[in-house]
Order: structure tokens, then sequence, then C-alpha cells
């Protein structure tokens, strides 16, 4: 299997630590792939992704899973199913909100580096950076006030949260959440300790 | 159960039209719910979703269901499971994958309007625009060229389908989805025979 990826995406980052953790990523070759809104990409639009995203997962039939979190629902099920999210009752559905909520967050993050260092100076406009970054922030605080979901097994809402921290500070590092945090903080340093985690934080910006 | 509800959300209609179809709908009461970019609902943040999006599905002990899709898997698999979606093997993949595409088309459509309706004019930026929208443009010429997906019996692409286009009509008129994409009206004039796809179509703007 293929994966379009890049170590400063952090959905890329979120199912290359599943991959790790399934003990799948001796299958999947990561393929070095750049993206950029603005930027027209049209060979990767027309033969991969339409929306110009990544990660996509290319199977050896040609076949192609995105996005991140339906290619680490297909992993977990490569692995035997239910080992990153449980199969069903209402902790399938609780996992599977919190993860919503992760990658909104992150979505909010991106939103907010585009505003920032994508868009002209001219065209920034504070209400909507205000905005998205308010909503990435008010998801790490029902985190951090969730002590349940911050001890439990290890799964894709550990996981994702995890790259959402890592993702801060690597774009945003003058938004000191450890501070705000502290148990954040505490669950970022034991997440840190899995070489999963660790051999995947993005490079230095 | 509630489900927070607007009648101009493509996301919030694929719901509803799930449930109509999953013949759920009587135990759904739909909660009007206004949510916008730079608006602060601080109750709806902190109560409902700190990302301030709907749908979400609260259910009578309380706990929430996010985002649509999730909600959609969390209806089918009420109804008995593998309605909308298929439970497994390759097609499962394929829907999902199909699925992602476009909420990743109607995230772009989205931005699209927050681009050009919500950010003041001197800060609109033509080349994201035009960038978001190509997205939602290729996806669509993606979907036209898939005469099985449209074809095949309702699911979740379909009735996902239905509402980007629906939303496309909308919000943006003057493009001509229909004179690019034949194919796509052929199907929407079939979906709309459905009374869920008809009796939810948005307002006038």
């Amino acid at each position: 299997m293929k994966l379009t990826f890049s170590p400063a995406s952090p959905f890329a980052r979120k199912v290359r630590i599943c991959a790790i953790e399934l003990e799948l990523i001796d299958r999947i070759e990561l393929v070095p792939t750049a993206v950029a809104p603005g930027t027209p990409n049209e060979q990767y639009a027309h033969d991969i992704n339409p929306l110009r995203k990544l990660p996509v997962l290319i199977l050896d039939d040609g076949s192609a899973i995105a996005d991140s979190l339906v290619i680490c629902e297909y992993l977990d099920d490569l692995a035997g199913g239910g080992k990153l999210m449980p199969l069903n009752g209402p902790e399938r559905w609780k996992v599977k909100t919190e993860h919503s909520l992760l990658q909104g967050m992150l979505d909010a993050m991106l939103l907010c580096r585009y505003e920032r260092l994508l868009r002209p100076k001219s065209k920034s406009w504070d209400v909507w950076f205000d905005d998205q970054w308010d909503r990435a922030w008010q998801g790490f605080a029902r985190f951090n006030a969730s002590p349940d979901v911050l001890a439990r097994p290890l799964d894709i809402t550990q996981i994702a949260l995890a790259c959402a921290l890592g993702y801060a500070d690597f774009r945003f590092p003058d938004q000191d959440w450890r501070k705000a945090f502290p148990k954040l903080a505490a669950f970022n340093r034991t997440m840190l300790k899995r070489p999963s985690v660790k051999i995947s934080v993005p490079p230095k910006a």
C-alpha cells in the first residue's frame, strides 16, 4: 500500500501513528506529497483526490481510501478490528464523536494557519482567525476536563489529540496551551513516550 | 432524540434525509439552531459542541453524537445496520471514501460562501475562493463520470451528493453545474422524486 504523506500534516501523522501501533507500517510506503491551497496540482486532483488533500491510502489494486479517519478505520479492520476504536455499543459513538471534534479542531487550526501565512496580509481578517482559534481552544478545554479520555488505553481519540497538540506546537508555538491545560500537558508527555508518537513529531517549522 | 438543525445546513439536511429513509424521523425532534463563524455562541459551544457546528444528535440520556456522518452511521445502526452504507468489504471503504469527498466538497463550498458573504469585501481573496470552488467542481466532475455511483440503490453517497448539489443551487445559483454535468442533473431529478429529498430542499436564499 502507498500513503500520500507529508511530515507537516497532522492528518497524515495520525494515520502513521495508527499504522505503527497496529503493526502495519511495514506494509505502507510513505509517498512524499506537497499540497497547498492556491497551488494547482492537477495530476493529484485527477488521479488521487479532487480535494487535493492528503493523506490518501492507495491499495495494491489501485483503489484509494480517504480521508484520514476512513484510512485509520480501514487499517484497524485490517488488523483484526476493534484495536483503536470500539466496534459497537455506546463507546463506539462516544469515541467517534470525540474524533469528529478533534478533526474539526485540526481543520480550524489549519484555517488559522492559512489566514496568517498563506493569505496576503491585507486580506487577513482577525475575526476569522479568532473564531477558528477559539474552536480549537474550546475543544482542548473540553478534553482537558475529560480525565477518562486521557487515562484509558490507547485509542484513535488519544492519537488524534496528540496530533492536534503537536500541530499547535508546530504552527502556533506562541499559544501556550500547556499553561492553560496542564492535564493535556501531562497527557502529551505520556504520549511522547511511545515511539510511534515520538518518531512522527513534525520537523521544526 | 433531538437534532440541532437549520434548514440551510446541507449537513443537517443529510441527516434529516437519512432519518426519513430509515423511518426514524418520528423519533427525532428538530431543534432550530443558529450558528455562524464570528458569532459567539458560548452556551452551544459549552453544552453541545465546542466547534459551534450543527447538526448534533442528542440522545435521551443526554449524550451527544457528531458530526453528520457519525449521526448517519448511528441512525443506520439503530435501523438494523447496512441500510445506507455497506457494513463491510471493499464496498464499505469505497462508499466511505466517496462520502469523505462529498464532505470535503461541502466544506469547500461553505468556505466559498464565507469568503464572499461573511468576510468584509476588502478582505475577500479571489485565489482562496477559486481554489475552494475548484475542489467542489472537480468533485462533481468525478461523480459525473461515475455512472455506477449514480445508478445503484439509495445510499449515503447519493444522499450526500444530492445535498451538495442542492447547496450549490441554494448558495451559488450563478454556477451552472447542470450544464457542465448533465449526468448529475439527471441524477438530481431522480433524487428529487423522493419525498425525503424534496421536503428538505433549502428555502429560497
